[in-house]
């Protein structure tokens, strides 16, 4: 089967003309954003035409948010001399209507108290939101492939630092200071009559690295206007502000929201059957389908969404038949806090209960506390496991265990027809910050693959650069190859794959 | 004098805030647009208010050019998606007059019958004059300094290879060709209608890489607006062509020229006089003030100007009185072809007689011939010798001898006590590019330092980045104390700068 699988994988493969269509032709896939929609429909359209079964939109939150999207934006300096300016949108901010012109003055907000100082001092204004940032320049290539040094350091494991026990109540009071600061200059900045706000990209050379800002979901405070300013271009605003210059800037944002109610938001599923007595038994392989809306979401993921739909139309296209059933999910709103997985194993797997209390309601789930046991459904028995691929262009060189011991040596026996491609390393480390952690939090198995870091942190990670040039093919091919391989041997060994020691959160 | 003058230029340098005054306040500077305008008179503004002597500009050119200028560009594709692009214009292209539309279709123009293909084809369509170009990442950090190994090979001299003996025949053939060329398609694409054309940008990573396009000259054709668009929105561009898409841009660019007639382009000049019997003598630092249009000219070479002006100002704050007169020379026109310092060398110090053939008179001086020996003037026998500052913010490793093996031991003497600041290595190599071979070119000794690259080809080199944060405030206080040690020791050792032995070209 790994035979088979590599010769489709490497000699007819569809992963680079995937990844071009889904970027280049659909284009950057925000969360409930009209683009993310057209992806929806693109990859049920291709998984369907590979004779994949089961392939359906579902529904993971009733009320995700507003549906967004900007077409251009542009920023000049008309006073003291004209410079054009390279700023792009956050996302669920509102557009201009048409261009509009304001002086340009700093302001410093870091508690709710700050607002009251610029009372009454910012209307018409466009406020700068940063300090300048002196240039740090890159010691490293941009773009880098992982060292044997480097890959031996990883299958190190560091003993766990203990926590402090308030660490958690720490960064509950940090999230409600930052969401009540938000909420309420977002207010401030619309009553105020401010014109627009203006942030530093967290990048140099003069990449655009842009996220959300504003508010996505109906009801709260959008607040007024807001963008991202190359470094470069962000310093010299600061700099002519300081030199009491008359700084104005035209600006002109043709974006905004596209609904104004908050839309229910999807994952995309489609299954490759199991056979037999274990067709009711899962195997999960995914990626996040949405993705910021400056570049492409090519890197972040793109690559991981045709590496996943890559896998499955290989083992469709070799008659692969396993036991269990192979499943591809494609999750919405990852970039806002893993919802589609999350949401997903909710209702599919395992839950804690929906708090009653209306202040917890409000918390994301990882913050919700006393509400119960852990709620496991009844696929938790039958779920075998969850392989992730979101960490951008680079090829895998092995594989994260997350602790899973037992798992170890079953990846080390997988990999052992990959280290000719360079995949071979089995690290018993954690890593987070995607998918996965849905099923890792509820004590299923869930892992995320070991990649080179190519250029996913010098230049794409979301950034305006994040398009497809950026990404590798051959490096796409060897991920397709490996994860159909890993799905393969997933659905058909004897066991599910093994789960380890969990502890449940506390109930209180 | 040397422990006078670092102590001036670490303790109390200026370099620095006049490099933010240059490239902030006034912004950049291409030759005769009104920001060069604003940089001479602020430049003498300086020279004189530190009491230097003869400050002054000087006509090199009496009709160099239009003046152009941009305010600000935007570019976005309207079909068949939305995608906002980061594009900036060539120098001395016309604006256009408010928004503007048009299909996007590729074209390659690679000889003049290659406008016959196009004919009627081209009415109201963007053209992308380049082909898609694949990502290629950078293999090395993107500022660097050099090692002591490069610095050790730096010093070998490779034995020159023979030139054919119709190299210069070949190149002016080459050069005629491409002229004929561009002012045959600048014709054609007004003829035909055409909207816009696209270039791709030579780097990676979202820069943009500008120089000029169109005709600066009156009279010449300047065709239809043309813009260069980053490689990761250039070959969307292509790809979306390719795939028969019906692409669709709109284009906005506020910017062209600022005057109907060539105007006069001049150099700026101060002086630190000498005393005495060698006070007619002459030793020359300079750099060239003028920049292309993008960015802000810091690296190219807002630096250089400021180290030049600040080594002025260290000698004239420390007292010194030097036996030859040191003059500072800020030049226009470098980026079109040396021409500032071609001009003052032609003016002041030898030429080769003008040619009487209109043809010959059309060409670049470098490419005329048969108009008889080098015309020495008055100044020949007392100038000493010319030092330039131009490769970007890196700080000066030693100097390139430019194969004046006499000036060797002198240079190596001189570097002597800045050895202590990383500055010690004399290479007999030559180099280019900049306007110290307007000297070199006529037998005079002219010099340009050895500089760590730092980010000067990876990031800033003509690109819209080179702006005051990627230079290195120390780089700049070390090279002026070095320049300002330089021009002292030759304008008082006994004797003028040794010179190298000097063929005259061909007279034929």
């Amino acid at each position: 089967m790994v035979a088979k699988i590599r010769h489709e994988a490497f000699g007819r493969s569809q992963a680079p003309a995937l990844l071009k269509e889904l970027t280049e032709t659909i284009g950057p896939r925000l969360t409930n954003s009209p683009g993310y929609e057209r992806s929806t429909a693109w990859a049920r359209d291709k998984l369907s035409g590979w004779g994949l079964a089961n392939v359906h939109d579902e529904v993971y939150d009733p009320a995700f948010g507003r549906g967004w999207e900007f077409r251009s934006a542009r920023v000049e300096m008309v006073s003291p001399r004209t410079l054009p300016i390279h700023a792009l949108p956050k996302a669920w901010t509102p557009g201009t209507d048409g261009p509009v012109e304001g002086e340009v003055v700093r302001a410093t907000f870091k508690t709710v108290e700050d607002l009251e100082k610029h009372k009454g001092k910012l209307h018409g204004k466009i406020v700068l939101l940063d300090e300048a940032r002196a240039y740090k320049p890159a010691e490293r290539p941009d773009f880098r492939r992982y060292s044997e040094e480097e890959l031996g350091e990883l299958q190190t494991f560091p003993v766990p630092q203990d926590r402090g026990e308030d660490a958690q109540a720490r960064r509950l009071a940090e999230y409600r200071k930052r969401e009540e600061l938000n909420r309420a200059l977002n207010a401030f900045l619309v009553e105020e009559g401010a014109v627009a706000t203006l942030s530093i990209s967290s990048w140099d050379n003069g990449i655009l690295r842009v996220a959300g800002g504003g508010a996505r979901k109906a009801g709260e405070p959008a607040g007024v206007t807001g963008l991202v300013v190359s470094a470069e271009h962000y310093n010299q605003l600061v700099r002519a502000v300081e030199r009491k210059q008359d700084v104005r800037l035209r600006i002109d944002v043709d974006g905004g929201f596209t609904s104004d109610a908050d839309l229910p938001a999807s994952n995309v599923f489609a299954e490759l059957p199991g056979k037999g007595g274990k067709a009711s038994e899962l195997v999960v392989i995914g990626a996040h389908l949405d993705s910021w809306h400056t570049g492409t979401g090519a890197s972040d993921n793109g690559a991981g969404v045709v590496v996943m739909m890559e896998a499955m139309r290989i083992l469709k296209a070799i008659g692969a038949r396993p036991d269990r059933t192979i499943r591809i999910a494609l999750w919405g709103g990852e970039e806002q806090g893993l919802n589609g997985s999350a949401g997903y194993v909710s209702k599919h797997l395992a839950a804690y209960p929906e708090p009653t209390d209306p202040e917890q309601r409000a918390l994301p789930r990882a913050f919700q506390r006393g509400t119960g046991p852990l709620q496991r459904k009844r696929g938790y028995e039958r779920f075998s496991t969850y392989f992730n691929f979101d960490n951008g262009t680079g090829r895998i060189r092995g594989i994260y265990a997350q602790e899973n011991h037992a798992a170890v040596p079953v990846f080390k026996a997988w990999l052992e027809p990959f280290k000719d491609l360079g995949a071979d390393i089995v690290t018993t480390r954690n890593t987070g910050s995607t998918d996965h952690m849905s099923f890792d939090r509820v004590g299923l198995p869930g892992f995320q693959f070991v990649q080179d870091p190519a250029d996913y942190f010098s230049h794409v990670h979301h950034t305006h650069l994040d398009t497809y040039d950026h990404v590798v093919p051959e490096d796409l091919k060897q991920a397709a190859a490996i994860i159909a391989s890993f799905a393969w041997h997933a659905a058909t060994r004897a066991e599910r794959m093994p789960r380890k020691p969990f502890t449940e959160r506390d109930v209180e």
